[in-house]
């Protein structure tokens, strides 16, 4: 007997047919003699229709109102599931983010949790109810309703698998698994059986979905085992755990993909010595993710620094830099758009040397140039055009071997 | 400068539109030099898609769940209603039932308010801000989300409205006022321009709709002035208060009625002595509410005692009488339906002797026949064909001269 978290996104949950698949996929679980705790996230039409009325009432709708009205999202669907599930014989009962003891940063859409206060959910259990949380919300000391921002029922499952030292956490979702790559685009992308959090951490910054890289942060940092699997089909999925066997000699385990990416570039940047912090400082306070980052030294001397941003934050960053350029010292800007990246994926590669030099070499033999380059312990990205970014998936991902790759490891998930 | 307590129900909050006129009643007041606060039901829309959900769920869907699906509509209210008031240029915040301190029993779908602690609302008031509560729900010292059932956003109003001290409770609905009868019905229904509490309590009690007795009882209990008014149409409304003038000399203020109305007859009662309380006892024990109430002796000395209730409580009262007719003592139950009960309500009743005979006196010269009948200080009811409820309607209406009368009060709603 054991204690295990079931998370179902948006479109497991979509429309009363899904809750009711959903409904099933947890009774399993308590029938093999399981404590559950379910997390729900709102169903899909549900959260577009409030996202729809806010903007009838307002151009720019409060951060804070949205959070107070997004969050009925999540409520109205763990009513439901418990209504099914008690409709179904078993004992359950549903839990608001504040109910279950999701505690949070005092910020309105994208609050990071701070603590879990488990004791209701636990006297709960104990009490043998199938216990139903609100996943993506919470609540700040202040009595304030906050939410989690992207990815916030993941996290919220984690985090509570995490406080109640839950044997597995179960993320159920509308793929089988984690690929070697997005099967919709590289067609001989194969299911992995397992993944290991860094690698899952890396794909996932890098687009590969499935599952929000906070959450997976929050799995690796208290150790919670994952499983990313189907709702709809009964399919063994992929597990995420710290460490995976290498024995198949699979040393990139993954290729990502990600469209939309712009090369910045700050032209005459004076200052050597502080013009490279005071720039990304700048931008990190105005929630702008930046990427790779090149720096060269010009004839004159004085620093051109390009780096990667996101489409989405474009006129943010171009907004964000001109306001400070005068104090940031630097003479223009200029940026290039139509950019993607690829990047392949896989804890293997830091014993083996050489994996970088490969990947740019297959590359250049299929005619893609690299516009920028980054590297990591597991990863390593090239930025080129987004034209070519697909061609440069399917190249790599047979350059590695993941068209049929074999592997011997079994998701341990009973 | 004072404090007002504005509420809008379902169908003043229907839609987007609606959400936006009744911003317009806000900010009208608060231009006026008023602290406001808020209180909204749901939409009414939203309120049967997720009834429509619910029984989706489960064909008898737990009341705990209920509360939890039912509280969201208030809460998408709020945070739009506030959206609204944020983009006109108002500062104002939106509070669910438990952020502004509602606190009630520990019952669900019916609870009564037990305290409500005001500090957050006032709070944001001193703040400057215009505060939008969520009505018809609370929370118990337990944690639950309760909610307060019929009439649950009225009695927040007046709650919030006697907490707060607040100088009026304005409650915004789909009818202009109080009327003498109901206008849909009977062709010569006026607009009061006031009304004493225990008279609208009669008039609630008595299905005339547009304020919940919970609610008028406690506005009562606590003084506080209540202005029923149109959300859609700028004029004044009636108001709801101790003392009304009697300078008119109007005995009577309205004529009520209400269909679907049931005699039960319980025969042979043997106990004379216990047998009345242990029945109406076993009866208010199983949520039965009885109205008019007649006893008689037969001639072999058993008792044979006849109530009205509601036809939606028959069911129920037959099955809780028969499965204690051991208990009770008695031979058998018989009911009449296609019953309707017609009162006439006036605090000026009090003093004039001889109403309630020139109320039989009417409806028998109308060739009305009367089943049943109760009286009150301020009432008389009496029970007749449903066939014949308009018609008797009609000719009380006329015979206490409500079709003219003159009203020199006017509502000082300021």
């Amino acid at each position: 007997m054991g204690l295990i978290v079931q998370k179902f996104g948006g479109t497991s949950v979509g429309d009363m047919e899904r809750i009711k698949n959903a409904a099933l996929r947890v009774i399993e679980e308590k029938n093999r003699g399981n404590d559950v705790v379910v997390v729900v996230s709102a169903m899909g039409k549900t959260t577009d229709g409030l996202v729809d009325l806010a903007y009838q009432a307002s151009a720019k709708p409060s951060k804070r109102e949205m959070d107070m009205l997004l969050t009925t999202g999540e409520q109205i669907t763990i009513s439901l599931l418990t209504m099914v599930l008690l409709e179904s014989g078993y004992n359950a009962v549903s839990m608001t983010g504040w109910q279950a003891g999701i505690e949070t940063e005092d910020i309105h859409g994208n609050a990071r949790i701070t603590n879990i206060n488990s004791d209701r959910v636990q006297q709960n259990l104990r009490d043998n109810r199938i216990v139903v949380v609100a996943g993506f919300q919470g609540m700040a000391e202040s009595r304030e309703i906050t939410t989690l921002g992207r990815g916030g029922s993941d996290t919220t499952a984690v985090a509570l698998a995490a406080a109640l030292n839950a044997d597995r956490c179960d993320i159920y979702t509308d793929v089988n698994g984690v690929y070697t790559s997005d099967p919709r685009y590289v067609k001989n992308a194969r299911k992995l059986s397992s993944v290991a959090y860094d690698e899952m951490l890396e794909l996932a910054n890098l687009g590969a979905g499935v599952l929000h890289p906070r959450a997976v942060e929050f799995a690796k940092n208290h150790g919670v085992p994952l499983v990313v699997r189907s709702s709809m089909e009964k399919q063994e999925g992929t597990m995420i755990e710290e460490e995976v066997s290498m024995e198949t000699g699979l040393i990139v385990r993954g290729v990502a993909f990600e469209e939309e990416i712009i090369r910045m570039t700050v032209i005459g940047l004076e200052n050597e010595i502080t013009g490279l912090s005071s720039i990304f400082t700048t931008l990190a306070k105005n929630h702008i993710n930046v990427d790779i980052i090149i720096q060269s030294k010009t004839e004159t001397g004085s620093i051109n620094l390009s780096f990667s941003i996101k489409r989405e934050s474009l006129e943010d960053a171009v907004e964000v830099l001109q306001n400070n350029r005068g104090q940031l010292g630097f003479s223009s800007i200029e940026h290039e758009s139509g950019l993607a990246k690829v990047s392949i994926v896989g804890s293997g590669m830091i014993s083996n040397p050489g994996v970088a030099a490969q990947m740019f070499e297959a590359l250049a033999n299929n005619q893609i140039p690299i516009k920028m380059v980054s590297t990591s312990e597991i990863k390593v990205s090239a930025v080129v055009d987004e034209a070519k970014m697909l061609k440069a998936a399917e190249v790599l991902h047979t350059e590695f071997n993941l068209d049929k790759a074999q592997e011997p490891q079994k998701v341990s998930a009973k």
